[in-house]
């Protein structure tokens, strides 16, 4: 007799399919000793917990909840919200209309309903070669051909690299990026690349699904103004991603995509799918918030509260690592990038960095793309949700670990 | 000089698949109709806006704010929401613990997420005939082949038929399933078809996803308790999902799964790519109010109130069309199912209705698997959301309807 295991079943192979093409970076781990008390940790992309406008949101809630109880139920997208995203969009330079505006349970899932609108199986998408690791994380399902253009700390994605592309085969699915305040390089694109970009996604009709989530959070000079995004020079191959997430807060889970309206329809039917509404109480309590007036002055406060965090941070690596690594100035976002000599290896140093001086960060093979190793040796510092004294604390720390693995 | 359009780029070519597979039913067209001032609406499935209890909920955010910001950051599943569900689970007879429980952002993304982890492109599942439409929206872009098992509003659905099905071939990728208070059809299983499920679902490894939005609507006799849900006899290949919506607050968007611990993992990977996290606003907030103590008086209020526009529904279908048309009586849920003498087509029926006489309800057509025109002739009645004197009225409306349409 013997003793066979029976075949596996659809539903098993499906299991064991998805187990592998979805197992999980070391970041995870990473993540998980980071949060370990006493650790200073630049390890996560947090906004700062202490900056988040409680007290106008709860008294947004309460109204809410007194006067309407509608925010508690099923919903179609707050009307009133699109048209308040509208004018958000005209501070950041783009001209849109609310039929254009389409609500998401955060900008993640704006990612995702847009890779299932876009991304069949195993089709092709182009990626900078470092990348949020969020849109890896919403594509790998579909096993797609990743085309990776080179990007830097400097400059940002070498569009000629893109153009190259382009002109040699087919245009993949899409091109994702971050224009300003990139998460992890902590770069913004120039007036000219951006421009070239637009007009690529134009000609080669590849939309570019341009991530605005740190956009708001500009640290230039008074009386500079920021570039507008991709979108304001495209409106029909750049589909906008926006999110509530690091201006109010993360825990609500909204965020917004601008796109053609066309693509509305099935957009929403993709969404009834996957979560059938975006939270209700959320949409109206942020349209609530925002109907105070009281968004722009919090957001000059974001801004100068975390253009001190840089300027800490900044000071601190000029301080104490200044010849031994290179580190970029970020004009906008959360995100310092550092690249350490060669030889090192940031996801070994940081389990020394968090096991011997309580200081943790996340390693740049966190956000290579398809496994490469070319950024095996740097490493991505976080800095919004730390105050400028644990910064300095912090980049003392570092620079202890870094010195010793430099010998 | 020949002007021939360029040949469409990747993008385009998959929107336009996009937008075919993902066309929406004419239900969408019905829905807005239904909306119109006046009209008496049993279309959609509303839990009661009245009966959300807000004051808690209020209370629940106004002290989470104040005491602790994080309610507003990025967040890991909440534990102690875990252990809340699983006493929640105990309640209705399912034993489960803390590591087998994963929160979603309401329970159509647990059915999205389960598709993700367990169908692949055009894989097989196995589906009622008359489903609620959430789950052949959330498959549907994988374009699968459906294995369609009779089920009818007396019975539910035939257990031999999914045996036949299992004996005939390898098992699809999953069944779903209503236990109680069937969507659209109103019925509840009865124990031995839930054993049999469950033992058919561990003979032939194909998971069963038990979707209990109404279980904890139950509208027995005093002293009667309701038969547990599958997963009660069945941890391993019965995947169940649950959801505040229908007992606190659909606007809050939290759900769960109760799934074997080693799947967990997976779906966490799974849910980073689609949402990244769930709110943490909307986890705490009922996280606090349950601790309060005043959910189970909560849900016997719900219970007593929605008995109560049941019963309303039933005598007014008595009084009004008995002999005209055939229903039944659900033990749970928000629904009732009428069959009309098959001549009659109730999607152009409800046109009609909307029109002449300010009443509105789904036709049948909205839950058939695969375009099927076996539930032309039927209707759906959602009674939750309406009180005994719309209810009464409602059907009023509704009765000259059919009895024209009778002739």
């Amino acid at each position: 007799v013997t003793d066979e295991p029976p075949a596996p079943s659809a539903a098993e192979r499906a299991i064991a399919r998805a187990r592998q093409v979805m197992r999980q970076s070391t970041l995870r781990e990473i993540l998980a000793l980071a949060a370990r008390p006493g650790v200073i940790s630049f390890a996560v992309g947090l906004p700062a917990t202490s900056l988040f406008p409680a007290e106008g949101l709860a008294r947004a809630a309460a109204e809410l909840l007194a006067i309407d109880r509608r925010a508690l139920q099923y919903g179609i997208p707050y009307p009133p919200l699109k048209g308040q995203i509208v004018e958000l969009m005209r501070l950041r330079g783009v001209t849109c209309r609310p039929e254009q505006v389409f609500l998401t349970t955060g900008s993640q899932q704006g990612m995702d309903l847009l890779v299932r609108l876009l991304l069949v199986p195993g089709g092709r998408v182009m990626l900078e070669s470092t990348v949020y690791d969020g849109m890896p994380m919403a594509i790998k399902r579909l096993e797609p051909e990743i085309l990776a253009v080179p990007t830097d700390l400097d400059h940002g994605i070498d569009v000629d690299a893109v153009e190259r592309h382009l002109r040699a085969g087919p245009a993949p699915a899409f091109l994702y990026l971050i224009t300003d305040g990139h998460n992890p390089l902590g770069v913004s694109l120039g007036e000219a690349q951006r421009r070239r970009l637009a007009l690529l996604a134009r000609q080669h009709r590849m939309p570019i699904l341009e991530d605005d989530a740190y956009g708001f959070l500009y640290y230039g000079e008074p009386g500079e103004s920021p570039a507008p995004p991709l979108r304001a020079h495209e409106d029909e191959w750049v589909y906008y991603l926006g999110s509530f997430s690091k201006i109010l807060a993360p825990g609500l889970r909204t965020g917004w995509i601008v796109a053609p309206e066309a693509l509305l329809p099935t957009l929403a039917a993709l969404k009834h799918g996957a979560d059938l509404d975006t939270p209700s109480f959320g949409q109206r309590m942020i349209s609530s918030y925002l109907g105070t007036g009281e968004l722009p002055g919090h957001l000059a406060r974001l801004r100068a509260e975390y253009r001190e965090r840089r300027d800490a941070l900044l000071a601190a690596l000029e301080g104490r690592l200044a010849g031994a690594v290179r580190w970029n100035r970020p004009l906008a976002g959360m995100f310092v990038w550092v690249e350490l000599p060669e030889r090192i290896d940031t996801a070994e140093l940081v389990r020394t960095a968090i096991e011997d001086e309580k200081v943790a960060f996340s390693p740049g093979a966190a956000f290579a793309v398809q496994g490469s190793r070319h950024a095996d040796h740097c490493l991505r510092l976080a800095f919004a949700h730390l105050t400028p004294a644990e910064i300095a604390e912090g980049v003392e720390r570092l620079a202890r670990v870094i010195e010793r693995a430099l010998g």
